[in-house]
């Protein structure tokens, strides 16, 4: 069965200026998380570690907000969660309101081997860490200069940032054996009011995955697709309406932009290329090609292309 | 528009003794909640003052583990949460990880007019209890005899309690303009691991409302109607399948069961009487019929009565 990965840093609006400056960076980004995914489907892997592999990349690097470079929260302290879900199964494992596990997807990884779903806060946290053997760092190695300007800006103004510029990160895969995985991680909205469970911790909102139908990961205006149900609903348009990957995201973005929210998701279904679909001006994004090559794009219309090689690509 | 109501405090297996001993208190509770929630639709009040008006009494009964009588996790507290549903707009509200707010579908409703939809932990309480003027109670105020003994034993055993004797309590109702709303309200599992986040809390899980297809309130196992996305399942099989309420209910728990999952759930859609289903023997269950009258059940065959009066009048 022919393999399958994309990936998000999330969606949103970023500005041409910055989009000038920073698409080296970002596309680099991309290529690294998708090399790592790519990796362990290419050694037939399953899913389910692709996407780890692949989350945990965009984790690492500071220009997503999730592990190193989260924004801040009110308290000006990181504040991450993740959820990962395995499609043979629908087994799934979640944290929310994280503050020192260096890769919150690694903890909701090790939450799939527990009795619980969806664990939050810092007693759980401890002890994630203590049963699990996860690494942790100090706040200051997940806090960036730019996230504490970002901070002090949106604080003296009394606001929290725009939920549909969260750059959550997330991927999709499908292995060699057909099993689908999803994962999603994020540092929430900067400024937040601290304990907001946002909707990349849970199942059925920001992760699914069920090899009958679809693997979803979403990004974007997290307390609406929370309320929306978004990644359960992708799945059930995918197999009670028969439609395609495609239309079943396209139809969920349009419930939830009526419901006032912007955002993206990326799916991969049971055959056929992943789709990675946005109401939003942008959404960084990746996506691994049957023939084995890597692509990126940023900008909403913005062609595929491979990273840093302009956009003269469109994928295979 | 006919008005309906239903309510749940929680499936499971009751034992006969049990059964014997308490089903004056269990009768008696339901009825308390009924009355509540029927005063305010026969008062022409909006479906969502009627949930919380029935849960609010369900929360203030120690039989169910909601509010007062919410079970001891791990570090022997309670810690408590809840989630609320408006069909017409589809505006959530939902807290987890509470300590001390009297009445947690209290908190849930301040949520539905704040900024985030989920909030968890001490530090979101605090903030809840600020803003919102919400009474709060000391730790032995929640804590009855009974689940301290609960706690112990299991707490000897290593164990934690069974997910789908959880007694959690929830609500659904549709009001004369034919809005719907829904709410759920638990203490989660007695010596579960601090920082479990129930599915209770989840909009899409544990409660779901929209006036256009359904209110759906869940009990049982919350990790696995937390990852099978039960709430929002039912929801999507009534609109995209054009099945009946009862029908979805009964399909959502029959996949639910074969993910290991036990537990129950109260509908009711844009017409016609409340559905009330479960896979498990027991669920505590009442209804506001048609007439004005108030039957309740327990056991799962058990024919409707009014409470207290026996087996022998089945709703008009």
């Amino acid at each position: 069965m022919s393999t399958a990965l994309a990936i998000h840093g999330g969606a949103g609006s970023i500005s041409a200026q910055r989009l000038e400056t920073m698409r080296e960076t970002y596309e680099s980004a991309l290529a690294t998380a998708l090399e790592a995914g790519k990796g362990v489907l290419h050694d037939g892997g399953p899913a389910l570690e692709a996407v780890v592999a692949a989350v945990c990349a965009l984790e690492d690097t500071p220009c997503f907000n999730a592990g190193r470079g989260s924004v801040l929260n009110a308290d000006g302290e990181p504040e991450m969660a993740a959820s990962i879900m395995v499609g043979a199964t629908l087994d799934a494992g979640a944290v929310a309101n994280l503050h020192r596990i260096e890769h919150p997807v690694l903890a909701a990884r090790a939450m799939l081997e527990q009795r619980h779903t969806l664990l939050s806060g810092s007693k759980a946290e401890d002890w994630l860490v203590d049963n699990d053997a996860l690494s942790t760092q100090a706040p200051e190695w997940f806090i960036t200069d730019e996230r504490c300007s970002q901070w002090e800006s949106l604080r003296a103004r009394g606001e929290v940032a725009l939920a549909h510029e969260s750059q959550t990160v997330g991927a999709v895969a499908r292995d060699n054996r057909g099993g689908l995985a999803a994962a999603t991680s994020t540092g929430g909205l900067a400024n937040q009011q601290p304990g907001r469970v946002p909707d990349t911790a849970v199942p059925g909102s920001g992760t699914w995955a069920d090899d009958r139908t679809i693997a979803v990961s979403t990004t974007g205006d997290g307390d609406v697709f929370l309320r929306h149900g978004f990644a359960r609903r992708v799945a059930d348009l995918v197999e009670l309406e028969a439609i395609s990957p495609q239309r079943a995201c396209d139809q969920a973005l349009s419930e939830l932009k009526k419901l006032g929210g912007k955002g993206g998701c990326l799916a991969v279904g049971s055959a056929g290329p992943p789709v990675l679909r946005m109401n939003t001006p942008s959404m960084f994004r990746g996506l691994l090609a049957e023939d084995g090559r890597l692509y990126v794009a940023i900008g909403k219309g913005e062609a595929w292309h491979a990273p840093g090689a302009g956009w003269a690509h469109p994928p295979g």
